[in-house]
Order: structure tokens, then sequence, then C-alpha cells
């Protein structure tokens, strides 16, 4: 089985003004969708970013892919190499690891290496979390991810949508019930460092009250000074299951632990191995966020699970904002990683678009199921794949810019960090 | 694909007198062969230790495989966990971490998995080095690996080797200049703590003045005490591309690298990941010898070598007695894994017999190629095999006793440790 075409279909998904410490998400978020095609007509999908130098860097790459195997991922590294050696600049949102440069050649990898992966498992005939050495749980738990927002009407280039605004404690706990009826989630996220941290630890301790049986989660996205993260830890003690990314830096982060004793967890400051190596000697956090579109994929994020383990990590998994093909990614992976001792994270509740066959992906009981289906499970709807492609070319966004838009209703709006 | 059958063959190869810490090599040493056959008539091949505890778990965890799919790895972890709770203590050998209960559950999970990534691989009609990822490289480099020893007619229990006797400076580098020629061995290990370190010592510095372009390693088998190993070092110095297991537990070897800064290489002390992470704290070695037999096999082998990547440790492979099962296995690995920074050892020219169709594996220019034949590109000479099992059942040996075999040709043989 050789490959004999790749397309990669940037695409534009609705998104609503959901509120973090670069700004505020734009109407549209974007993505990549891979389809890697064999002599033998099957076909494996891989989702990734979207913004213009990861498009670039995937097109670069894409047609070097032609005869290769899909179960030669050392002949797939090499591609990447060999392309990554003449790429730009990523966008650097320091949000979001996966929109930086330094981990250019994992995200690139990593996004081929699922469609490669979902290949290898159909013509196999087996599902992916098979092909990753067999599943340990067939339902895979995440959490409700809350955000402050705005409603969508602040700016009419928002598709409107049902949630409202979101900047108080009663309209959070609403929020927080509508996703935990709907889903069933049994675990509560918050993104904050977007107000300020009083009211927002204010608003974190009533969804405690509001839901004493769930573990609770608050992630500032590094946008407290250590004096703030130390301030609010004395806070929040007792309320939280970890404490995500409150204040900047590795150092930073150690020196948080050290004062406070709260487990602490990250997607900022251990984002590769040459960090991981970091944290290890420093103790500077002790749960980790894997995330297999900058870790390098599905098997690099095992190795990774794998290191969690051996050093007595705990091991959770991070989402920026994504559609079914990631998330069944995610779901594979997590269903065969033993040591997953935390729920994922997952977008997923606030996109209503979809490129796969079926629509949405079901939730329930907080859970995404995976099955013996062959792959990832999931189909691509060429019909929904084109009129989100469509979107992608009528929207103009080509990269993600929270702190712009933000300005556009914001016009003080400035990217000072740490904020508060 | 699901597993129909498994068959465990335990088999005795001739080997010589070799010497080493604990004593001296029997005139036999003990193998078992393993056939995973699946419902469509492939058969997967493996290859580990023939000691009775092993041999025991293999043969109680073989029956619970039925029906399992090849692919099914965590199946093949929940079958041996299940087993593994039941097992007898191993045979605790010293010199050779597979002979130690610690590791029981990664030596018969490993012993099984190779079995399996061979069925995979043959069931996809791709070689195990391309089920791994891909191979960085196609020849395998190993290291000439010599021994103090016997002549063979010091006991009629051995078959007559053409080797001789070694046990001066003027036999080494004979030995070496024969293994070189036959095979073009670009580097040598000398295998120690069997005779006075000082003359040790002699012998491996006449190595140099006869190789001065081969590097050299010194293993003795953590059999000088931190002392002595400190003297010889001072001796060693510059001679060595590095120094493995001198002195016994990783504190020593920790304390020793203080003393010297020479770069130092284990097979002993850093043989799980508990073991890795303690050293990772204390800087004990700077170099681990895999041995996919008793870390978990070749998957498990891979993610230690991504470990030391990211902890800057270099990548070597440690050896027992072993026939081509195992040195293609090795092989496929090696070829795989990116890191793997030194040339691997193997007895492999120590022994004469095979189980394999074609007889020994060619090792030209002191590497062993692989190709692009299904799974590990052997098949077995069912023949052979049953020679070799009548060899076992004849024999009587059912557990590696390197000391008791010592004390038959020198009746004073103590097993004090370090000796020296």
């Amino acid at each position: 089985m050789k490959i004999a075409t790749v397309r990669i279909t940037p695409i534009a998904v609705s998104d609503s003004p959901l509120l973090n410490a670069s700004g505020v998400h734009e109407p549209y978020a974007l993505r990549s969708i891979i389809e890697v095609e064999a002599d033998n007509g099957l076909v494996g999908l891989g989702e990734t970013y979207g913004d213009k130098p990861v498009l670039d860097s995937l097109t670069r790459v894409k047609n070097s892919l032609t005869g290769l195997s899909p179960f030669d991922l050392t002949g797939l590294w090499q591609r990447v190499h060999a392309a990554g050696r003449s790429a730009v600049r990523g966008v650097e949102l320091d949000v979001s690891p996966g929109s930086q440069a330094s981990h250019a050649d994992q995200k690139i990898f990593g996004a081929f290496e699922v469609a490669f992966l979902d290949l290898q498992a159909r013509s196999l005939g087996i599902p992916v979390h098979e092909l990753l050495g067999g599943a340990v749980r067939r339902q895979v738990p995440f959490s409700a991810y809350l955000f402050f927002k705005f409603a969508s009407d602040i700016d009419p280039s928002y598709q409107p949508d049902a949630w409202g605004e979101t900047l108080d404690e009663t309209q959070l706990v609403t929020q927080a019930r509508t996703m935990i009826d709907r889903y069933g989630f049994g675990s509560i996220k918050l993104k904050a460092g977007a107000l300020d941290p009083e009211h927002e630890v204010a608003c974190l301790k009533a969804l405690k009250r509001a839901f004493p049986d769930h573990p609770l989660r608050i992630d500032p996205n590094a946008n407290w000074s250590l004096d703030t993260a130390i301030r609010m830890a004395k806070q929040l003690q007792g309320d939280l299951e970890y404490y995500e990314d409150p204040t900047p830096g590795l150092d930073g982060m150690a020196a948080l632990h050290k004062a406070t004793g709260l487990p602490l967890a990250t997607n900022m400051v251990v984002t590769n191995l040459t960090e991981f190596r970091r944290n290890i000697a420093l103790n500077g956090v002790q749960i980790v966020l894997s995330d297999h579109h900058y870790w390098g994929g599905l098997r690099a994020t095992q190795t990774l699970a794998a290191m969690c383990d051996t050093f007595g990590l705990g091991l959770s998994m991070h989402s920026n904002s994504h559609l079914g093909i990631s998330l069944m990614a995610m779901s594979h992976l997590a269903a065969a990683v033993p040591n997953l001792t935390y729920a994922c994270d997952t977008h997923y509740p606030w996109q209503n678009e979809e490129v796969i066959k079926g629509g949405k992906v079901a939730i329930t009981g907080g859970c995404v199921s995976v099955t013996d289906e062959p792959g990832l499970g999931v189909e691509l709807d060429h019909d929904a794949l084109g009129a989100l492609h469509e979107q992608y070319l009528r929207c103009g966004l080509v990269n993600r810019d929270d702190a712009t838009q933000m300005r556009k209703l914001r016009p003080d709006w400035s990217l000072r960090r740490p904020r508060f």
C-alpha cells in the first residue's frame, strides 16, 4: 500500500465570542482537513490547525508523500524535516503552543501521522485504538469546558449562539448546567485569565456550590502574576482538582507549587521533551495536558504518557477549537493510554458545524465512545467540507488573532501579560 | 485475524566455556522459541530466555491468548498480568537482569510482543522495522564481544570449539583478530570481571595497541569495588568508548562518574523505568544498554529510546546468548531507533547452531542487514527446532547457573561480589 494522493482543505468553522487571556475568539475557527489516499482507494483522515503557516507547511510536505508507505513514519519525519528547513515562522499566539514555530515539525508530522494511522488501521480493518495497542477504556471522559463570553450579538460577524452572555456567577452556573445537562460531563474546567481574578475565583466558588461533586479546574492561561496566583491559591485551596497554568513560565510554576503545594497542570510550559526534562529537575508541574496536535501525533503522545507514568506525573488532555476528526483522534488515543488520569478537555460543544458524515459526534454521560469501526471510525462528508471551505474563503481570516478581534470590541485592549 | 494456537518450545544451544563475574557459561545456553499462529495460517516468531520460571510463565500465558487479536497489546498485558500474579520467583542471576523476578512481566510480555509484531507485519506484508515506524538504517552495527575463556576440552560436556583458551593478552588479541576478520566488527567489547583487574586492564591495553582505531568497552559486570573501579579508571582513561557496569549499584556508579568523569554504561542498574527515573536524579550512568527481552518488547524499547533522547543519555544494546530470531528482533528494532548511538552487543558469533531456515544470519562489515521481507524476515526450521529441543531434554539443564558450572572446574569458586 502506497500513498497516491494527499488533499489539504482549509475550513472555517463558526465560533462564539469566548474570552481568554489574549482576547476573544474570532467569529470563525480555522482548521485544516487532511485526506491521505492510498493506491488501494482507502483514505486516512486528519485534522489540525488552519493558520496560514501550518497550511503552507502541510501543502509543502504533501506532494513529497506520494509513493510513501503509510507505515513509514520515519519517511514522514524525513519529509517533514526537509520541508521544515524552508518553513516560515508560525503565528505566535502565546496561549496556544500549537501556534508556535518551535513546534512546527511536531505539528506537521502529527497532522499527517494521524491520517497515516487512520489509513493503517483501515487497511487492517481494525480501529485506531487497537492499532495503538488496544483500548483500556471504551468510554473516554471529557470535562465541561466553560468560558466567560460575550453574547453573539456583540458583533454581526458572529453566528447567533444560544449561550448568551457569560460574565457573572449566575450566567456561568447556567452555562455549566446547560452543558452538563446536555452532555453529562462529570468534571468542569473554567477558562480564566480574562476578567478580574477575584471575580473569576468568586465564579469558580459559585460553580463549586452548584456542583459540589464535580471536580473543578481553572485555567488562567498564565495571565496571573506569581503573587496573584499565590493569592488566588489561598482562596481556591480545597476547591480544585488541579490549577492549570495560572502563572507564566516553568520557574514561576515551580515557585507557585513550592509556595502552595497545589497540583499544577500545564499545556504551556511542558510542551515538548526538552521542557519535560526541565520540569523533572524543577518539579514545576505535576500534571501534563497532552495534545497530539503539537506533541507530534498519537504515538509520540503515547511516549509522553509513558514518561509521565515513569516520573509520577498525572496526564490530562488539552484542546483547541476542533471538529470530529480531531475529537476521534483524541478519543482513540485516550482509549489506549492506561494512565490518562483526568478527563480530557474539549472545545467540541462550542462548534455546531461538522465535516463528518452523520454530523456531530455524540457525547453521552460526559464520554465519547470508541467502537470497533475501522480507523478513526468517521467518514468525510464532502458536501459539508466544501461548504466549510467556501466559508473559509469567504470569511477572509487566515491566522488566528484573538487580540485584534478584541480590539474591535474593546478598542483599548492591550496584550500586557500577565495582565493581573 | 485472531490467534489460533501458540507453541512454546524450549531448546538448548551449545555454548563455550566463557568466563564472567558469576563463573563460566555452561555447555548449553537455554532459549524458548515462540510460535504464535493466527487463524489465517500466518505464524509470528519470538525467542527469549529458556530458564524454567520463564518457560513456566510463557506456558501459563499461552493458552489465554487464543482468540486475541495480535494487535491487541493491551489484551496481552492483561493476560500477562493475570498469569503473573501466580508466577513463581525467577532464577536470580545478578549479571543478567533477564533472570530476575522483578522483570517477570516485562519479560513475558516482551517475548510474546515480538511474535505479535512479527505476525502483524507478516499480515501486512511489511518488515517489522517498517511496522515500528520505518528504518533509519538498513545496516545495524554490532561490536565484537570478546570473552576470557577456557579451552573447550576443560570439560567433555562442552562441544569442541575452535577458539581455544583465552586467558592472556596474546590469546585475547588473537580472539579479537579472528572475530574481526570473520565479521568485520568496527568496535570491541571485553567481558571482564573474571580475572584479576590489573590483568584485564593490561589485556584491554593490548587490544588498544592491536586495534587503535576500534572503540573499546570493558564490562566487569559490577565485580569491581568502587575503589578498584576508580583505580582501573585511571589506567583506562582515554582508552574507552564507555565503561560498562564496573561497580555495583546506581549509587556506586554515580560516585564513580563523579570521581572519574568517564562515560558509564549499564545493563544492570537501569533496567526498568523506576531505575531510569532514579538515574536521572543521580546522574549515575550516561549510556543505557537496552534489551527488548527484559524492557518489555520492541515498542517499550522505542519508548526507552525516546526517554534517553529526552534526557541526553546515550543508547546501546545488551545481549545474552541467543539465536537468529532474537538477533533479527534486535536488528529490526535498532534499525528503527534514530538515537542508537553505539554499536549493539551480541553473543551471536559464539553460537554455531540455529533454528531458522538457511542457518546462521550473516554479519558482514560488522553489521546485520534488515531487508523488506515481511515480519522479522526469518522462518523457523522445524527439523532444527526439533533437534535443539531434543538436546534440551537430553542435557538436563533447566536453569542457567554459571557458578555451579565453575565449581565443577574450580572447586574453590565462591560467589563473593564484588570479587575484586
